[in-house]
């Protein structure tokens, strides 16, 4: 495949499957259902990002900062020291949307349609020199949006952000991307499916990755079991 | 993983298999199919709160409390004591419902759309002291909400239940959970699912407990057996 | 289980498998298919009841009085004697239904959609002395309400009738069950369902009987099979 | 079972498993895919009711009289006798609604809805000393009625007919029953389908009557093969 | 069966299983998945006529006269000779659809809805001595229209053929069938499907034709195999 | 079959299964899932092209230029040449619809739903010498356009190019073709789909291409496996 810059996912294994980790400057989509493994994932790649002295944000909108960073430690990727020094920042969106429906609610019932629907509204608050963007969850935007609108907010949020020279990891969870049928894909430079499901041999249920897409990128095509311990994810041998 | 305080589930085994407890401070969802047992997975988690000395709120919005006494009390898990000394208080949302209903209908059929839409509402009754709140069943609310509604209503009582510090269960009909398109999930810390399924090798039919997501801690994939004895639930092996 | 008062099922054999009977007082949802003996089961029951020397009221919504009592007498479960005597109500609901929508049709087409809209309606027509009452089928109820409309009426009846120690049976088809997205299970203190399904290993279709709840009983889990004979219902072995 | 008054189904077999015909002045609803054999069963039925001197009316909204006398003729049930001494009717339904369609769409495009919406405006047309009805196919009138008004006036219909003592057969195409929410089944005093289905063991396809409710009878679950011949409906051994 | 004029379906293995070919001036459907031989079956049977001398139209509403003509040709069924001796007209609605829709687009976009909502014109263009006509695709008129709507046309469109003595096939692709609601089937005198499919003893997949349908004509129940050879479809043993 | 002049899909032994390659001056959809091979497929064809010395013109709605040059040099089939030469042209869809969104969004709100409607729009954008047309990826256009829009302007457009002596190839997501009911299908001269599944006997995962429909040629029913390579497309034996 032809030469492109790469990003360490944060799993070693892993980049070996990918011709050395996440396209740069590119968009990587993670879809999945509850309790799959997105977050954990994504806390791999922004902490591989951080070790390697790269500027990164993390809109975070359905934990706080604090939980977020908490997770990471359990998962023998700690992140604070980089919170800290401000090599990370975490957007408080979670906080914020709660805040601001409960203002709506308390004072005004009307305007509750207008919360979550202002994806490009994100851009504004990346700094200019950042490199790595990571969005958990982008899912919440979907709740108010056409699927028309959702990709036109989607893809210009996109080549912005590819135009500044960010890498971004989207993580979605899978019943909005299956509510705004399934367009965000088509989307994005590469597209990582993770999931919990019953091994038919065994009987066993095991965490899965599907890597779905990367464009440029030669890809396996067959899932990929993985283990998610103190010391993060441990892919398994086929 | 890193170490949280946690409030135990009010089932030894069950405690073991999730790191001690439900994580305090935070929110548990269980969703589940009529009669597959989450109403009793909420009266031993209440039952080991005022064991353990907390002050609990129970929002019950399809029983009266003396059924809901009687039930606990044929589990061995008797809350009679609380309620009677204040430490549980039960509130009749049942009973308000049915008899708003009953009102409205009978003087004036246009607002019965607006009986059931303010989730918000609920955090004014919860006294500032309480340590634990169950509310069964919060999917009545989804019935005249968009999932937009829904989502932010949901995510702001969430919110400031955590920021009170008080450990909220949330149960949730798995029809309500279907028709709101599955979203309480990504607002929740932790996420349990109850069922009754045909074992595929015995033909019959056994409860289970699926552990989806406990965020920050490790879970077992596995879905977990249980029966209802007159003592309570028992986990059953594998 | 704790004691609480049971009404007979009329099947003896039944009535062993739930605690010795329905809850007095309280409510059971019956849904099933078309067919699969829904009819039968309240037959029985109204029966015993007026056996025992119990006030009752039928509202049937989809047969005449006349052929409910040769329905009675086929399964060997005879109600005229009681219908003669007084201590049977049935309620023409059917034929009153029918009549309105032909004078409807007949001279203004506009309000047909107001004929079955009226599930509290039903309140004032039950006599303050009724110990019993069967609702065969309060599906018809839902062709013209929204889930939440249905939700609030159905609950205010249930939890009217309680108050007024009435105990009633609901009987339900499968398809407004489903159309009505299974809420009305989550009302009810007592759930069964009958269907009519392939036996995987013998090739036969059999009757079967699912007990998904009675809250504050111990429950069988497995389906039960059953036949209706010219003496009424008779369980099967496994 | 309870003695009732029976009409042969003309198909000597099938009167065996029923108790001995379709119950008197009640109605029975035929649903089925298209080619199955609903209309060859309701020819078998008014055929045999010719035969016994009854006077019966055919209302056919997809085919000609002629067709259908025709059709008749190549299963052994011969009607034209009967259709020309008077003692069969057959309504030209279908070459009304198209005539009417033909009219409406040259003239004036706006009215095309109102074409098919009267099921009760049939009832004006039945005579008064008619015994048997039968409606080929009822499935039309549910393309421009919500559940509720299909429903209204078909229990109208149903009850009308009832009243008048007459014996009723309504046959309704699968797709039309399945738009309407197959509500018409708990309408009716019997239900039958025919389908054509693959057999599991022989790999051959082959035609099936399911009797799945008539009240007041014992019916047999397990469905019921047949062949179409020359000399009309023949059943099959299990 | 009874006696009816036949016209050959032009393939003799064909007509040997239906009673000789489809019957004249009656309706033939023929749905099925894009590719699966729709058209062929339908320019099988124009070639026929044509041979047999009846005056024969074409209306195509997806392809042009010349590829169609071409396509004929390359399975061994020459039209050429017959559209150039006028004996066969085919429309070129495909061509005047696409110049319609580029005149509104170009124009006006408001009109682009009323571009295929008029069946009941296509009767206008058929010449008065018209013996055959095959329609290839009529599922672009399902675009637009409710299924009542549609319904109206089509049975109006093929009475009035019908009462012209003209033998109509009408091809319709399975997704707009299924759109409409399979409400086609029950308009027409037969009814045949096309699809491909895997055959689960050799895991190869094959063309078939399925005869769901013929009134007044016994007719195969289990599907046929068929070829598509450059002599034309060659049925396969089964 | 008949002789239509051809265009080599740019993959030997594909061109061997078709008769040759592609029809000259018709269209081929091609439809898929995210990642199953489309886009490398169409550019093994716009490769050939331009070996050809065709004059080949590229919509790119998906991908930058330069994204889609760097794909082609990593499968083998480098395109920059005949970009820099001219005889390639790839418009920039993408960065268009990205830009407009943004100024739509910044600017004002009400106008995102008119971006991405106009099919018609991009016949003036292809030159008059044009050859060979690829869309990649037409799906975008469904999101706001009803059945009916979008195969008025689909067809169009492809009848339009058709006129013009172009040879057109059509991308377009799964996802898009169902949600507009796969009805692109039916307007195409060629339909292929490009997809990953389980080998059921290997339990691996392979990519496949079905080659659905290609008027007047004839084509293999069964799936033909493939793999992509550094040197691009393979075929695999069966």
């Amino acid at each position: 495949m032809v030469d492109m810059e790469r990003l360490s996912t944060g799993v070693k294994d892993l980049d070996e499957k990918i011709s050395g980790g996440y396209p740069r400057n590119r968009s990587i989509l993670v879809s999945g259902t509850s309790g799959s493994g997105k977050t954990v994932l994504g806390i791999h790649f922004i902490h591989q990002c951080c070790l390697d002295g790269k500027k990164c944000v993390i809109i975070a909108t359905e934990e706080t900062p604090e939980d977020l960073l908490s997770q990471a430690e359990s998962i023998g990727r700690p992140l604070s020291k980089y919170f800290d020094n401000g090599s990370l920042m975490i957007y408080r969106v979670y906080e914020e949307r709660a805040k601001y429906a409960l203002d709506v609610l308390t004072y005004d019932i009307e305007d509750i349609d207008q919360i979550q629907s202002n994806i490009i509204g994100l851009l504004e608050r990346i700094p200019e020199n950042t490199d790595v963007v990571l969005i958990d969850n982008v899912g919440v935007f979907t709740l108010n949006m056409s699927p028309n609108e959702f990709r036109a907010q989607f893809d210009a949020l996109i080549h912005a952000l590819s135009k500044r020279n960010v890498t971004v990891m989207l993580i979605m969870d899978l019943s909005s991307d299956e509510r705004i049928g399934n367009i965000a894909a088509y989307s994005v430079y590469g597209l990582l499916r993770t999931s919990i499901k019953d091994n038919p041999f065994t009987g066993a249920r095991e965490r899965l990755i599907e890597i779905l897409k990367v464009r440029n990128t030669k890809i396996p095509l067959d899932p990929i079991r993985f283990e998610i311990t103190p010391t993060g994810i441990v892919l398994l041998k086929k």
